[in-house]
């Protein structure tokens, strides 16, 4: 009764009609209970329900707009019942797809693979080799200049300066020898003698990460030496962090080791850290991570492999219409695989080895998913491949007086050929579709920048779209279509189990 | 180079490492412009990226929860694509199914549809007339006890009473007979007379709000006419609004004329008013309800009709699994249907023939989307009906000591009936499915009446969800489903061209 009751109980206890004085309405108290004479109680019938001048609240007079808040379920609800259909829909056409077995990867691959994963990071010590000569070298030149100058507030003379450049370059030849020999042997190595792709990507992105923390580490002691060279006895031209641990102190296998593990591809002699380990959340983080990588792949050999395999047909014929149906269908599937795997790779697994390595910066990421423009979405969503290209590719050239957008254009080149490496070599089609998606993502930049500083709701609702169309809905779908289709182009179906399908098009 | 720049910008002044007191970042500065002293400039690579400990915004440690309006967008994207999608694919399997023709409708539908759409305002008419003879005969009554007390404050005699009540009961009769003939008749010819479904919803429909307009007008002049016999001089028990317009001066015909067309269900000799017509008002509501009933039209004619069609044989043969992916697929398009509908009844009509009418209480729904409990939802979807319940169902049954349980069940009965009246009758097969789709609420209203109250914010989304779930994801297409299976195991596909589907069961 108390709903019923309650627009009574909400109506205003006066009236107003045609802008004249408020009276008092009588009934209201009527229909509250039933303790009132009988005589009034009589005329329920004659209550004036429709007392005063109101607006339906969808309407553009409304005094304020209704909250949405049930749409947004609704959206929510038919999103996961459309799904669980199609779900249906896919079992009922394929079955279940999903096994267990792993014998398509060949020995061959494994071999290649486990060899890699121990190689790469050795290359890794042989930078701490060459930095540990360099620091030699310096502290050599150091113990030269204390000798002539002495007590005296040192000045670097043209003389130390020479001394200082000549111990820099072969320095930088041998590290550029050292990393470069590296990321081109795994490079190599996946794209001639591992088959596989999961395990190329896997190993190429192992070989990638380690030499963007080779040249983080050479470039970052150079600095360091430089900085210890022109001995600034404050030490003011350095982070005040790292006072704890002055260079060269810091060249041991320890502080390399913990870079190493270490959750961000920038070094630093000393990191803020945390003082205890929750083993809980590390649980929770390592659960999180495996249930995800297990749905990550349940979508794609259940929903995304069938899919693509249909769509070779319609690729091959060039059939415009059916190819987009394609691309439109692929991109849910594409959509969880991405959320999924970046909260599976960005907060389980990068959380839960912080939390192992005590490292107290968490932040590996923005709130990507709110961008209006393209460029804060690259900004925000990599965090630690971010930070790499602002302090060692963006920030150096700025120094060194390029113009920001010559800046931009070649740290999105530099981006561009690790995405192909990342992808074109595992899926041994260095299409450029990677490299190309990268560079392409500078104009949209430019174009999404207007909706940066738009003040209006709309404008950033419009950006934070151009942001998802251009980003998930089409470019993931249609990358992984042409890899796909590049894959069946040159290898057909050896490696799987004859489909129909794709048998027809061979 | 603004955006890459930003962190620098807003990284903090100073840093605080595991509670030590805060430092200041003396690279900052550094890292802004290129006007610094080249010494400074060149340690670019040792800038501490890492220099304080933070929080991934994801984790439940992290201080603020960040926005997901985002994500909304994303939904809301994945739901337009994903159906864009399935337009695509309708599109390729059915071609274009809409046609303007509308032969299928036989000349008798037609004939008996224009004649009931003048019978049965009649009849509200007929209730006129019956109202003008009661209110004579309660003037004379008036004009006996005016002669017999003259201008001593009256009390009702006895016998006063008694004249009273013999006027009541024929007059009551004589209005049921009136009002219930015409619906009764209705009802006749939309089940035996006109076969077309459409036709029949329209002409039950009119039927039906006539019938509920008779009701309230006599029962509210009832209790008028009650109020005038009783003769309090200071009107207190009337609402104040009706002064303008005393007992019996309301019984002509513009007021009963404005009573039929304006958009509400209950008879109040004044209404509150607007002075002025907005014909640009007008004229956008008419477009809006046009172009929404032809966006229900296609939808249903295009996507729900070939949906109901391929179900046939899966209804026929019990498979649930099949069923399920059915009324699942149809969901999202019954929901389309629903809303637009809404919006083009509720919206756009009323508010335009409120406009037109200078009616000026346009609340002619809540906000109902929001509704955490389903009971919130019945009192806010539909005003119109909820005010008619309300004033001469749901409050003359609690005056008269009925308890609000049982109030609130005879209620939703009643409703149920008009229901299985208006969607039993023009579908030919009254399956009780409407009608205990309606008194099926009342657990619902129960079960969901838990989040009500509840404070928290995920008890009132479970609520909606629940509200959802029942009503548009599951009843609304299950209801659709066998009302369809029904008409087409009675008439076959007799009124549409051939269909492989539906001629394979037959």
């Amino acid at each position: 009764m108390s709903t019923l009751n309650q627009s009574h109980g909400s109506a205003p206890e006066s009236i107003s009609i045609n802008g004249g004085p408020p009276q008092p309405l009588h009934q209201t108290s009527n229909e509250r209970g039933g303790t009132k004479a009988r005589s009034s109680k009589k005329y329920k019938h004659t209550f004036a329900i429709h007392a005063e001048a109101k607006t339906s609240c969808l309407s553009h007079d409304a005094e304020a707009t209704p909250s949405f808040l049930g749409f947004r379920n609704l959206m929510g609800l038919v999103l996961v019942v459309s799904n669980l259909r199609l779900m249906i829909e896919n079992l009922k056409k394929y079955g279940i797809l999903i096994t267990l077995s792993g014998s398509s990867i060949s020995s061959n691959d494994w071999r290649w693979g486990v060899f890699l994963y121990f190689l790469t990071p050795c290359h890794l010590f042989g930078a701490y080799v060459i930095e540990l000569l360099a620091a030699k070298a310096a502290n050599d030149v150091r113990g030269k200049e204390k000798k002539n100058a002495d007590a005296i507030d040192h000045i670097i003379t043209e003389q130390d300066k020479k001394n200082l450049f000549s111990t820099w370059k072969p320095i930088a030849i041998i590290h550029a020898i050292n990393a470069t020999t590296m990321l081109v042997f795994a490079t190599w190595v996946v794209y001639y003698e591992i088959h596989n792709p999961g395990i190329g990507v896997l190993t190429q992105l192992h070989s990638v990460v380690v030499w963007l923390k080779v040249c983080s580490y050479a470039l970052t002691n150079r600095d360091l030496r430089h900085a210890m060279l022109s001995n600034d006895p404050s030490g003011a031209d350095l982070p005040a962090l790292y006072k704890t641990c002055p260079y060269p102190s810091n060249i041991t296998v320890g502080n390399l080791s913990y870079f190493w593990w270490a959750p961000t591809l920038v070094y630093q002699p000393v990191y803020p850290m945390n003082k205890t380990r929750r083993w809980d959340f590390i649980l929770k983080r390592t659960a999180e991570f495996f249930l995800l990588s297990a749905l990550i792949w349940i979508t794609s050999a259940q929903y995304a492999v069938p899919l693509l395999r249909n769509s070779l047909t319609d690729i091959s014929s060039l059939n415009f219409v059916n190819i987009l149906e394609r691309v439109l269908k692929l991109s849910t599937i594409s959509l969880v695989c991405w959320l999924a795997g970046f909260f599976a790779l960005f907060q389980s697994f990068m959380n839960g080895l912080a939390e192992i390595m005590c490292f107290a910066d968490r932040e590996f990421y923005g709130d990507w998913w709110n961008s209006s423009t393209v460029r804060s979405y690259w900004t925000s969503w990599n965090k630690p491949v971010t930070h790499f290209m602002k302090r060692h590719i963006y920030a150096p050239m700025i120094g060194r007086g390029v113009p920001p957008i010559v800046a931009q254009i070649l740290t999105f080149l530099f981006s561009g050929i690790l995405h192909e490496l990342l992808i074109g070599v595992p899926t041994h089609n260095i299409l450029g579709f990677a490299f190309f998606g990268m560079v392409g993502q500078l104009p949209l930049i430019f174009l999404t920048d207007v909706f940066k500083d738009a003040k209006g709701h709309n404008a950033k609702l419009v950006g934070n779209l151009i942001f998802w169309l251009s980003f998930c809905v089409f470019g993931q779908p249609i990358a992984a279509i042409a890899y796909f289709f590049a894959w069946h182009a040159k290898y057909g179906t050896e490696t799987r189990p004859a489909w129909p399908t794709a048998k027809a098009i061979m």
